[in-house]
């Protein structure tokens, strides 16, 4: 969902700190959360771009505007997820996300 | 797209003081946003109920718990977006907008 | 600069399990904020409006608008703090401290 | 943990909608997190009313002023935390805090 | 307001994914918000750096500290209000903010 | 608490601008909060890793880690905050500390 290149990543980054956490993530949000039928996988990915910008969470927001990507969601469509965030969450929150994605989308 | 009774209920409660702001939601939100061709009612109501949960703003999320009835999602889809939030936003987040989905339903 | 009400409910709802939170309120906020030379109490006042929105704190908030009043804030100015949090605090922020502000205004 | 009321509450309250989130809290929060050995009871207890207080989430705040009740917390530790939580989140917070937990104690 | 380097680079940086919401910000914002006869330019300011303050938003804070120079906020009022961030949002945040504000100064 | 290092460099630190800052943290912070004898030096450590996790202060939460270990907080404990906070506070502000308490051990 996230890319190949984040789960190594990830993967390669455990610890033997951040091992119950990662695993914790795995079953819980991997396992349980973007397994669940009711929802399509792009529409998950929607629903974490507002929320990630929501909860000021850069780092996560990243991530997830790569795995957006992965999932089928248009860079048109993150920047209308953006916009709808610019009314509910404010303008610095807005303009904070639409930095982050387009670092992403330099890169 | 929040039905009528709420747009009723939003006109009749206008006052001077809170004119400009009637007139700044409806020009900014209903008629910029919301009228963006980019993604469909129904998602942006997907994401209104995640960010609102985000945001904690009880009161607008339950106006808008009635807006995506309205849009076309199901009860079963409003679960799926809170289960979502319950990993993003924590768990407390995730179970004050469940009880007030809950209590939009029951009205 | 709360206003007498304000002051004499929180003084006679002091208890033992409060008595140390509300001198520290007394000491640090009113004693050393509040009594600084640097800003009007009247621009002090504004400030909180907006903090208060942010913060999503609308028992607090409500208080100050009557402090607000006290200080010498009009209603119209209450209202341009309002819109301006509109935009930065996104429009449900907006939204509640406007309902809250005009329960105060109709008490 | 919260004490027997609030699970006797809780499962009267499942529905069909709020099943699996009860599920989930039970199965990741009750199991995991609480059940791991690390800290005890009380200090997790203590963690809660600080996180609660910085999240603005009174609901549950309250649950856990409960819980902390149940799990050893005095009424002067419950204090203690709170006026960290003043200086840390704010006045503002640490006041709403304060009356939310006053409220348990009388009921 | 925020001077001609900030509005300069805002501009030069423009892209097809950025534009709209350069055209939001532009007209609801600076059209909307800051022209509004309510208020002054200097309390508009003021009002900006308290709200970036408790919304963590330190990059627009950052902007927002240059465009308060700007509109003859001095160095000793946007101490004052981050002063006054410190009860109301909490030691951390006024901390942070105090030090990005410096860098501004510093720069 | 913090350490020499922290103490020196804050000291080192101190300008003009921030003197009054400066003053307000250490006497009502330092002087007031962490002198009462209600809680030990610990369990405050413990408190304020979980509030700076929820109230995403990345800085202060690293300066906390380091003090956290200076007041005999293992690094096992505070993997078990973290992961109480997964839950209550949303996995990616555990995320985030986790990653933020990994640069602090290994520096």
């Amino acid at each position: 969902m996230l890319g190949d290149a984040y789960v190594d990543a990830s993967l390669a980054a455990v610890t033997d700190f951040s091992r119950d956490l990662q695993q914790y993530v795995t079953q819980y949000c991997w396992g349980d959360i973007w397994n669940r039928p009711g929802l399509s996988l792009r529409e998950r990915s929607l629903l974490n771009l507002a929320m990630l910008t929501a909860l000021n969470r850069g780092h996560e927001f990243k991530a997830h505007v790569r795995g957006a990507l992965n999932n089928g969601v248009t860079k048109d469509e993150i920047k209308e997820v953006l916009m709808q965030t610019a009314f509910y969450c404010g303008g610095p929150a807005a303009l904070e996300s639409f930095r982050l994605a387009a670092e992403v989308f330099d890169a």
